[in-house]
């Protein structure tokens, strides 16, 4: 163990406590979650708090009892924010109210640890939204390869369910939002087609009903509108359709269909996280990015240090971009 | 092929046409499905009309181009309702405007080649009602050994969903039904505990939730109530829970929840037929029974000739009993 093991930290940090581990966060990566728990509209308000759940860093220290890490491993901190709250104690400085200290304490069992050859400023993005909207696809909605998958939504966890759409070797991906700008961006993730509801008369399910003989194979929903997840469940072909819901909707949305729709053999799922199991099956989609499976770059739109952190929430706020990293030099 | 191939065979009758075959029925047994077609209360009224779709019997001849089925062979006639409406033409005699023709014309595609060791008077019931119970537990809810499962409605669906559950080793079998008097019969098909939920004042999803500590691992929902429908998903645990719909509703009717049950990683499928394919499927159903897996004899509760035709449907109409077989001789 280093000096720092059950030692305070003296920098922008944080405390180890027992069985937890202090990595050094060298880049995060800024999600809408970020912006909900910062806006604290779904939950008790609790400030100051440490933002920034899309961490990559290096492992500083270990508690006592953390035998999976040792100082210097790679990890991709999944649930810093979950961490910090729930296991940890933390001296928040004043320059970083809003996203990443330097130094952060989390469980150990929020720690992945991965390949130590992944660039550090490109892994960090699979802490959250795109393994959300990968996994969505890949362990939930499970598209055959020649099928059709329809994506509602067009952010970075969409365009990642159709990463995983383009991964499975679906032949048609179809893709719905009502903001038609973001079309021609999207062919860079396998998208075929797109829907704009607002410009078609009929609902959005019938459109699509017949654009492929019935209904897609598999739906998956990335918004978080309650009419949009209604449109994504009843789009799925009788008989065999998956419709799998990924947006976190407002707390009074209902959702309402009509059982026949079920008992024609459809199936809905919801999924957090994509099904994925942070630190067991993270390792493994940082080796399909490593591999050339899945193309993270695409993800990345803007970089900034953190002393422009304001800049990164200002893109995710007017909807500019994808993913922005923080450099914490 | 016999003589009568292809030739109007001059019975309680039927005609064979190219590509179907022509089953002598022995047995049937009687469906509520038969009663709601009999009423034809969801669709278009069609009289006269065959019903009797849990039939049993053995292929008497073969149209042309039928190379699976041999005169002689033993099968389970699924859907000889549907097959009727479908695909052949039949002359209906004046005895039997209500069960079974003595001989009937069915496609080849809705014929089961079955076990000629098993027994003619048992395993029709297999035909559409057992089976269903039965499949949407072992094909769809797939419960683990040890898990519990919840099953709402005790009629004969209901109770074959309890044998699925037995069968696959559930360790808790918790049956919900509005009439108490079932529930003593029920433990025969390993319900091990029974709510009323008209003897609670908590919503039924609440009590099991108590009961099994977050709730249930699987759920089967078998009446046409679409509150129980709802109830039975969300008794279903966060995290693993699958609910299973089997009851057909009212045609209004409107399933409505929170998407947050969802995006908690539950599931939400329906069924039909319990996801058997009845030709290919229907012949394995039956080993489970000769082989003393699956135990038929509790759903038989009655018997009757054909001549007494309309006990069986009094003793469906007023609730008495499972399954009645009717006996065409």
């Amino acid at each position: 163990m280093l000096s720092t093991a059950s030692q305070v930290i003296r920098c922008k940090g944080s405390t180890p406590t027992e069985n937890g581990g202090s990595p050094e966060i060298l880049f995060t990566s800024l999600c809408h979650t970020d912006v909900y728990f910062w806006e604290a509209k779904g939950q008790n308000p609790v400030f100051p708090r440490i933002l920034g759940h899309e961490a990559r860093g290096i492992v500083e220290s270990v508690g006592e009892g953390a035998t999976d890490l040792e100082p210097g491993d790679h990890g991709n901190a999944k649930n810093v924010l979950t961490a910090n709250r729930r296991k940890a104690t933390c001296v928040i400085s004043s320059e970083s109210t809003l996203t990443g200290d330097e130094y952060t304490v989390t469980h150990v069992g929020c720690v992945a640890k991965i390949n130590p050859l992944a660039p550090l400023d490109k892994v960090c993005v699979l802490s959250c939204g795109i393994s959300t909207g990968l996994g969505a696809t890949l362990n939930v909605a499970k598209p055959k390869k020649g099928s059709s998958v329809a994506v509602f939504g067009l952010g970075a966890v969409g365009l990642a369910a159709a990463e995983g759409a383009r991964i499975a070797g679906a032949s048609r991906i179809i893709r719905v939002d009502v903001n038609s700008s973001r079309f021609e961006h999207a062919k860079k993730f396998g998208v075929t087609e797109f829907v704009n509801p607002k410009e078609r008369k009929k609902p959005v399910q019938e459109v699509i009903a017949e654009m492929t003989d019935g209904g897609v194979d598999r739906s998956i929903e990335c918004t978080r509108n309650i009419d949009a997840m209604i449109s994504a469940f009843e789009c799925v072909h009788d008989g065999w359709g998956v419709a799998v819901l990924v947006g976190v909707p407002h707390k009074d949305a209902v959702f309402k269909t009509h059982p026949v729709n079920l008992l024609n053999k459809r199936t809905l799922k919801g999924t957090f996280f994509g099904n994925y199991k942070p630190r067991s099956d993270l390792p493994s989609v940082v080796e399909k990015y490593m591999n050339k499976e899945l193309e993270l770059e695409k993800f990345i739109t803007h970089e900034v240090p953190f002393a422009e952190i304001n800049k990164a929430f200002d893109y995710m706020l007017k909807g500019e971009g994808l993913r922005c990293i923080i450099r914490m030099d």
